[in-house]
């Protein structure tokens, strides 16, 4: 009928952060993201070409940008917008539980 | 530091649905939407240029297409895609508290 961005969630903290398209249009691109502990390696920093639209719906992570001195801390709701070419990694999720995020990537 | 999609809710049944733009780009507009028992008008139907990603995030709703027999009961995480022009309408929202929608607007 209509699929869930809750579904499928692992039950345990599994290995890999899982990424599903939800919707691929040109130009736009709707992901959900999730994480059970997992943060980016050490020193590794994403500089995407597009603009990414991120909220955490479920769960809580610390997300650095590399022009601010501290992460910000997400939990359920809270949302930003990542600048085409803003450097940025994730710095920590929360380990006992997945952390749900939806990702919207668009072209600029 | 970051905005939340959850804050700011109506603590009461509103008159009116909220409408917010959380994010607008050439092409795209993120907008975060709150009913409190609105429905569409009798008759009413939706018909847009633009597709629609929708997703309900709290609260449920029952939105219904055109073309379809039925209306869809969505409930938190629940998404779908609208085409363009594909009709529909919002036959019922949970009336006893705020049903918080997530719409991705996208030209095609």
């Amino acid at each position: 009928m209509s699929d869930n961005l809750f579904a499928g969630l692992p039950s345990a903290v599994a290995v890999d952060e899982q990424f599903r398209a939800i919707l691929q249009r040109p130009g736009l691109k709707i992901e959900r993201i999730v994480s059970t502990g997992q943060a980016s390696p050490p020193g590794f920093w994403y500089d995407q070409a597009d603009g990414e639209w991120v909220v955490v719906l479920q769960g809580e992570a610390k997300l650095r940008f590399a022009d601010e001195t501290e992460a910000r801390h997400l939990k359920a709701g809270d949302h930003l917008d990542i600048a085409p070419h803003r450097r940025h990694r994730v710095d920590w999720t929360q380990p006992d539980a997945p952390t749900v995020w939806l990702a919207v990537f668009y072209s600029v």
